[in-house]
């Protein structure tokens, strides 16, 4: 018998499996530039039990399982490096329970980020992490993402309150609850999120939930340079004010981003802000705001506060990365992804924006500079070994600049394939622990293999 | 050689070891109800290097090592039930560096919460998780504490960056770093925080810091009923209000603040509520608050604006269990730690209430009801078989209760001694897990053995 037809013995469902070639190329890759690789085979599992029985079948072959959401990786997680079987969670989409009253929502993994907050809306309620793409929740706790709003309401590690999860052995645990906190016994929730896949598949995830905010209001701020906004950003978030983002695109950006949405945003650095919270903090936080710009240096400033040019606003810079793929055809983006303490960030971006320039590429540079974390993003020609040289030179000196000054390599994307060795050269010392848990918690190396390690 | 020769030759100093009976005595016990259990020596580390030396020293033996820090543990984590050493962190109490401007500090693990907050002060930056004692950073971190502020700013594992721990082989290893969010790898800070020293012993701790507010209101709502007071904080927690902390404390609790305090608060059901942030958004808090108030049955509420009257509120709030045990000299205190999902809050103070009158016990309830999490605090004689069985059968229906509703056997005093069977209960499925991350990390169990499990 043949994979196909063993896991239409599992699964019941000629539909819910496919060797398909088109299928098979479609879960190859994510949405940045490292090299496809096919599953052998793509199940579209409808429950727990069906996973349950996937992964006890894989196990007893040593299968590889590749975990895929909506396909918003920019790592390569998605990517069955080694073949195997993709995991399409697009049927395990269910909203299973809203607990308005306590602040929570448990769903399938397949569940995406504006379905979520479509049907919370209702309940005056929305959930809080914002990576941009519509992404599904359980390939954003996967990678523990964050985006935009993590600087008010933190990443997702802070949003989940439990998981159901099915370990390398086919049995079906649960982590967590539903309580907003909890000191019983390790914190394997935690250990969880962020695991990329390679200790549990999730199939079943509670999340913290947030009122909507009452008043809101979003500014569009201008400098002269990249580091005059990244000073800007560090003293803002230090006025004790009600920020809810605090963005910060550069010029290039901004060019990629006018000449794709045909907007006429000024095209020198920018910081797109957010105030957000009950009407009379933001009040007095836009008019604090408005002082502080003053002193720094600030070009100009110009508010958002109609709900739809906001929308348009926010979609300008969540569609920052497509704008520089249309503006660059044929190529593929790389994106870095380093995050610093708030002291060192202005340092960071002129260092950022130093070595793109002095290796002639075209790389635009934004991010949520709020919690220090951004990226520079990075069009290279997929089938060119010297521009994939070039870029993994400055890749890595922007890194080894973060590392130096107590950043990370990684704030939100996730190790995946592409920043393997900076982990070593982040966590060498650690790595050791990392292996065991894996090595005793998937002896076979059949959840994700080849991510993180 | 005996154990007191063998730690002198590591550590060099004889004022730094100790087999006397009084010392020993001194690190037998937690401040609750536990049996106590002298350790075969205490030592008194002064670095990282002496604490590896140590550990690989026991790790020769199999001797256990416990981790002291303020002894403020409520679940016997300090307690050496198996005797072996006790390492005193008095003498590692070094502030080793304040960063302002990244909202960090990094700490040795002896350094208490009031002596850092103190040495903050004049950055207009203070360390936010308050558990009411003056506890150890290092013991805050071991179990993940939270209190008063957490409804606010989270629970210590929000606060952590990053770690220095020295494993279970003497090894010394760095966890997280300095910025504010990372996805590089699996989260071991996480891990570690919460995990009651079994793992490993940290000697360096980094946390983030919060800037002080610019405006407080503290204020104190009486209420009929102790479900009253539990449902009126759920009703300002959904306000979107600048809520700083909810505390709730019942009748039983004010009688014995009153007579331990010599107070005159009125005896009843009482929320004790702080707003903090910015001005504007603190005077509308209060607004709002008065409203939902006189709408959700309170009797009367007073404002404490005045920043000494505010001090001597929380001091009795956070006096409360030594007033309760000066109320029953001779009597040493059970603490339950219960949290739930806010709809359930009034349910459970209710259902908690009754089960300790249904026993004829003499128990306050008091807690941090704006997580959910609340105790009751129980006086039992110590040498009395009886009496403590009681009180384990009152705990455990508690414990049955919130279990059954979503909640967890402990919201922040964790695990230690008391509450490995309600583990069981509550985690059975994942201690195995639990068990491999021990077994491998610590394979000699020498690391705080007989905690958690």
């Amino acid at each position: 018998m043949n994979l196909n037809d063993k896991l239409f013995a599992i699964v019941g469902d000629s539909e819910r499996v496919s060797i398909n070639k088109t299928i098979l190329e479609q879960h190859s890759k994510g949405e940045a530039y490292h090299t496809p690789s096919c599953p052998d085979a793509v199940v579209f599992p409808k429950s727990k039990e069906e996973i349950g029985r996937i992964v006890q079948f894989a196990s007893e072959h040593s299968i590889p399982l590749v975990p895929y959401g909506a396909g918003t990786s920019l790592e390569g997680h998605i990517i069955p490096v080694h073949g195997g079987i993709s995991l399409n969670f697009s049927l395990m989409n269910q909203i299973l329970s809203i607990r308005p009253d306590d602040f929570q929502v448990t769903v399938q993994p397949g569940v995406t980020r504006n379905q979520l907050n479509q049907a919370l809306k209702e309940h005056g309620l929305f959930f809080s992490t914002d990576p941009g793409a519509d992404a599904s929740i359980g390939g954003m706790a996967a990678t523990n993402a964050s985006g935009t709003n993590s600087v008010k309401y933190g990443v997702m590690r802070d949003q989940v309150l439990g998981l159901e999860v099915v370990l390398a052995d086919g049995s079906i645990v649960r982590t967590g609850g539903h309580s907003f906190k909890s000191s019983a016994g390790y914190n394997l929730t935690g250990l969880l999120i962020g695991s990329e896949g390679t200790l549990g598949i999730f199939t079943e995830i509670t999340l913290k939930l947030r009122g909507i905010p009452e008043a809101v209001s979003a500014v569009k701020a201008v400098f002269p340079s990249i580091e005059a906004a990244g000073n800007a950003a560090a003293i803002l978030l230090k006025a004790g004010l009600a920020i809810g983002k605090i963005e910060l695109v550069d010029e290039k950006t901004i060019q990629a981003v006018n000449r794709f949405k045909t907007t006429d945003y000024r095209e020198e650095p920018t910081l797109f802000l957010e105030f957000s919270g009950n009407e009379p903090e933001v009040t007095y936080s836009v008019e604090v705001m408005e002082e502080i710009l003053k002193d720094e240096q600030c070009v100009s400033f110009e508010f958002e506060n109609d709900s739809l040019r906001r929308a348009q606003l926010w979609e300008a810079r969540h569609h920052a990365a497509f704008a520089i793929q249309a503006a660059n055809p044929g190529k593929v983006l790389m994106f870095t992804d380093v995050c610093v303490p708030l002291s060192q960030l202005a340092g960071a971006l002129k260092q950022t924006r130093e070595v793109i320039e002095r290796y002639g590429l075209e790389g635009a540079v934004l991010g949520h500079v709020g919690d220090g974390n951004y990226h520079a993003c990075l069009p290279i020609d997929p089938n060119s070994e010297e521009e994939l040289e070039v870029v993994e030179a400055v890749h890595h000196q922007i890194v080894s600049y973060a590392l130096s000054k107590g950043g990370t390599c990684t704030g939100e994307h996730g190790i995946g394939l592409g920043k393997k060795a900076f982990l070593q050269e982040e966590h060498g010392d650690i790595i050791p622990i990392m292996k065991i848990i894996k090595n005793n918690l998937d002896p076979k190396n059949i959840l994700n293999p080849g991510k993180i390690f």
